[in-house]
């Protein structure tokens, strides 16, 4: 094991990514191991330096993702991270499991939990102001001596300051003395305000010469203000969490401080090119986190460059930068119109482009697929999410009709629980293609499932195409303003052939119904990417 | 009409919102008339100093709402303002039409916004800066003359003063000699932190002696910290909106600026006793705006104290003021604990008697609760979210056996979509529920809808309580997402009868068997509150 604090490349400034450890524990969300290893490498493709995975040893689902994260997670910026706490009172480090497990985890920088609050001290330890210095002392050097780097992250340290100023800063200094590379100020409860912040960064910084890291919670709406105002005040590390996930209202939001780092404060604490990647990082975050991305977050919200006002626009179309403070491309955000369609001819423009259609000169037929895709937006379609299913939106308004390599007669799906025990799931489908009438049936691990081997069935001998295809994912979203079950639900569907993975969209009352249009249009699209010609049906 | 500023009591700082105007100017936002007199008197209930209603004469809705404040508003604390713009270039201020609308309007206070970045006056105003000038003083005089109080909002105020700082001085000077009280400064592409807020507000006030105002956007996740950051430097006038509602990322939010200002400045902003209704009437505005209330807001989100970390539980135990930055009471708010694998003895005894059950005494049942809960959200049951389910596993630990009122003998459920069109979805259940043997068929959107259904129809005869049954809310996770349409699945539903709701939770391999379970748990459960004894099957 390597020590730690060589291997990265500019060390002067530490952006710390908790997402996998406080972030967790927001209300809400729930992280399988798969779930943040994949987190994880988003975190790593966005360049933050550190990536603190989870607590080994207290929490088993955390001891697997760090020993799957030795194999599975090729980190190219960032080092893993294992959070855990100073050793119990009486006992001794070297003989702590605690510590142990922090050790096995393999994770070559190591943060420890410590209380600089005298009254937590007393009340939630049950130990001596004494006895928890030595806690900190011995944890630290025990790390350090198994080639650890070592973070402290100072719990309730401003209200412990303002509690009692000398034990805050002893804890500091028996931290840095023993060993621990960065000393992390916490705001625990989050009540603190950036003036305050501020103040007390700096005075500890002046009274210590150690090296301060931020930790913010955003319960005054702050975090990320605090956050700011303690790198003012010389802090060069700080701790964040991706769209702001954790603990009550959160933590300080690792992109609008990125964000204000890089583009306010011009210091480059990001690889280059990654600003540019921070929409589509926060999104992609919140989508494995099963929570709908936060449409108004600052710089990635989908409607933080969305413009409204009448005057706005009319000032927009002089000069954009009239009503935003940023580029949204800086971001990897675009500017949107809420009123014009001008703009929504240009991005279907723009995204046809991308998908090699040259739509130019064609005036009106953008205006028709952007009402279409209005008209499919209102409905519950997402098109964002769903690039196959709006390609075959765009060439049938391109070429007139819908594409189709086989047309549905019916399908029907049997699911039941049996008084036997055991569950069982049918499903028979009849269509017709290339002028043949087709009946077949699926089983499987549930509705869709068997309705989607039905439907291989029914069409793998006819296109051995679809032999390659293979359903990757599936989420299930219930749309707003629902009803209880019979709610309008809306399926996207990832399907992969080996070399490319593309995504679709069904929206209907019910899941196997929405489920069965999105398996359509990605069935439709590998048969289009294939070279295939729509024979008549 | 009398002159506005001898009205209100403490004219010494004043809380100005702006959600019926700036605010409605989120994306998703679509207000109408009573919309806007249901909030002005929540707004006013909650006790701020202004209201500004919207622009009358440019907008026919908010010239109707002003119309009918005359007669349908009574304010007990607010007053009513009007919004506008100066004078157009080259025109008479008395004969301006909208300076008129605005006097129409009858509100005794009007706020006029006026250009003060030079490059804003030249592109977007396409005149000069002495000109603007001029439509700053004549339009401030004339309403004056009017007997109208008048409040400035100087555009692009900060970006204006970095470029040009003189004629962005200029412009406050000019509005507060011609007989503004107050001179607003607005952030209004939110590209400010609070820093820079600070100095500027700092420097405006030395240079100028006017009155200053803050009007903050959230571009840069700083609208909160930017307008106590102005108050700092001597600000005494702040506009917010309602949950932050506003164009692109919004404006800064009413409800955690008056929470810092009452409690962390000790200020007293508000009437007394408004403080603790805070969380209602944030809520009670997001249902008259139709969108679901931020859970993570601080102050008075759903979870702004909502705790789940295992150390967090065992430390509020002893002082709920170990993880709190105030009571939440003070703000109408109140503490949760919430149960999932970070869980502890101690959050599920705190869970239990937030749920009617005494633990204290019962160490070795918590330890089983504890082991059972982790257990299940290993296999992927989330108890956070499902207080019904969790109260039910409670229960079965504490009595030894699972609450039954009836016993599943099979169901069925049949998707289809049919050749002649149309989708249907039947499910059919057979079960036993007091001695009797019952089998029936329900019809709906889908197959849990169906389901759903089917079993209301089989239990209703033999236990009416179930009448007043109606579920809510479904939402449907799939679980380690790589297994294709074959994954694990969690279904959440929700209930309610009428006075109560609460939630339950189901985890199978696909979406119909974990529908079962969650609908099972939530008719169990509605039947255990009805105050039933399970008889035997």
């Amino acid at each position: 094991m390597t020590d730690g604090s060589t291997r990265h490349p500019d060390d002067s400034f530490h952006v710390f990514d908790t997402t996998l450890r406080d972030g967790a524990q927001r209300e809400g969300i729930n992280l399988t191991v798969a779930d943040k290893l994949t987190i994880a490498r988003h975190l790593d493709d966005f360049g933050v330096g550190f990536i603190e995975g989870g607590w080994p040893g207290a929490n088993p689902r955390d001891t697997e993702f760090f020993a799957r994260a030795a194999t599975e997670l090729d980190l190219r910026h960032a080092q893993l991270v294992a959070f855990g706490a100073t050793r119990r009172a009486g006992a001794e480090a070297a003989r702590d499991p605690q510590l142990a497990a922090l050790v096995d985890s393999g994770a070559p920088v190591v943060t420890l939990v410590a209380k600089a609050h005298d009254r937590h001290v007393e009340l939630a330890l049950r130990t001596t102001l004494e006895e928890n210095l030595a806690m900190v002392r011995d944890s630290v050097a025990y790390l350090r001596s198994r080639g650890r780097r070592v973070f402290i992250d100072c719990e309730h340290f401003f209200d412990g300051y303002r509690a009692n100023r000398d034990y805050a800063l002893a804890v500091v200094r028996t931290a840095y003395e023993a060993g621990a590379d960065v000393v992390v100020l916490c705001d625990t409860n989050g009540g603190m305000l950036p003036g305050g912040v501020r103040e007390i960064v700096a005075e500890v910084l002046a009274a210590t010469g150690a090296r301060l890291g931020i930790h913010a919670q955003d319960d005054t709406g702050c975090a990320i203000a605090n956050t700011l105002a303690a790198v003012d005040a010389g802090a060069s590390h700080v701790q964040c969490t991706a769209n702001g996930y954790g603990e009550r209202v959160g933590n300080a939001n690792l992109f609008p401080v990125v964000g204000a780092l890089e583009i306010k404060y011009g210091r480059s604490v990001l690889p280059l090119g990654k600003l540019a990647e921070m929409t589509r990082i926060s999104h992609a975050i919140a989508e494995v986190v099963n929570l709908t991305p936060a449409t108004h977050q600052p710089y990635v919200g989908v409607s933080a460059f969305a413009h409204k006002g009448g005057l706005h626009a009319s000032a927009i179309k002089v000069d954009p930068n009239l009503y935003q403070h940023i580029d949204p491309e800086l971001v990897g955000n675009t500017m949107r119109m809420l009123v014009s369609d001008m703009a929504g001819r240009a991005s279907i423009e723009l995204k046809g482009r991308e998908l090699g259609y040259d739509l130019s000169a064609e005036r009106e037929l953008l205006g028709r697929v952007v009402a279409r895709v209005k008209e499919q937006e209102n409905l519950g379609y997402t098109y964002e999410a769903a690039d196959a299913s709006f390609e075959l939106l765009l060439r049938e308004e391109v070429h007139g009709s819908r594409l189709r390599f086989f047309t549905l007669e019916s399908w029907r799906t049997i699911s039941e629980q049996r008084q036997e025990g055991g569950t069982g799931n049918e499903a028979t489908v009849k269509l017709w293609a290339k002028g043949e009438r087709i009946v077949a049936t699926g089983e499987g691990n549930g509705p869709v499932d068997a309705l989607d081997r039905a439907l291989r069935t029914a069409l793998e001998r006819i296109y051995p195409q679809l032999a390659k295809l293979e359903l990757v994912d599936y989420k299930v979203r219930i749309l707003e303003g629902s009803h209880g079950t019979g709610s309008r639900t809306r399926v996207l569907v990832e399907s992969a052939d080996g070399t490319a993975t593309w995504s679709t969209v069904g929206v209907a009352d019910n899941v196997i119904d929405a489920s069965w249009h999105a398996l359509e249009d990605a069935y439709t699209y590998v048969l289009l990417k294939s070279g295939l010609e729509p024979g008549q049906d």
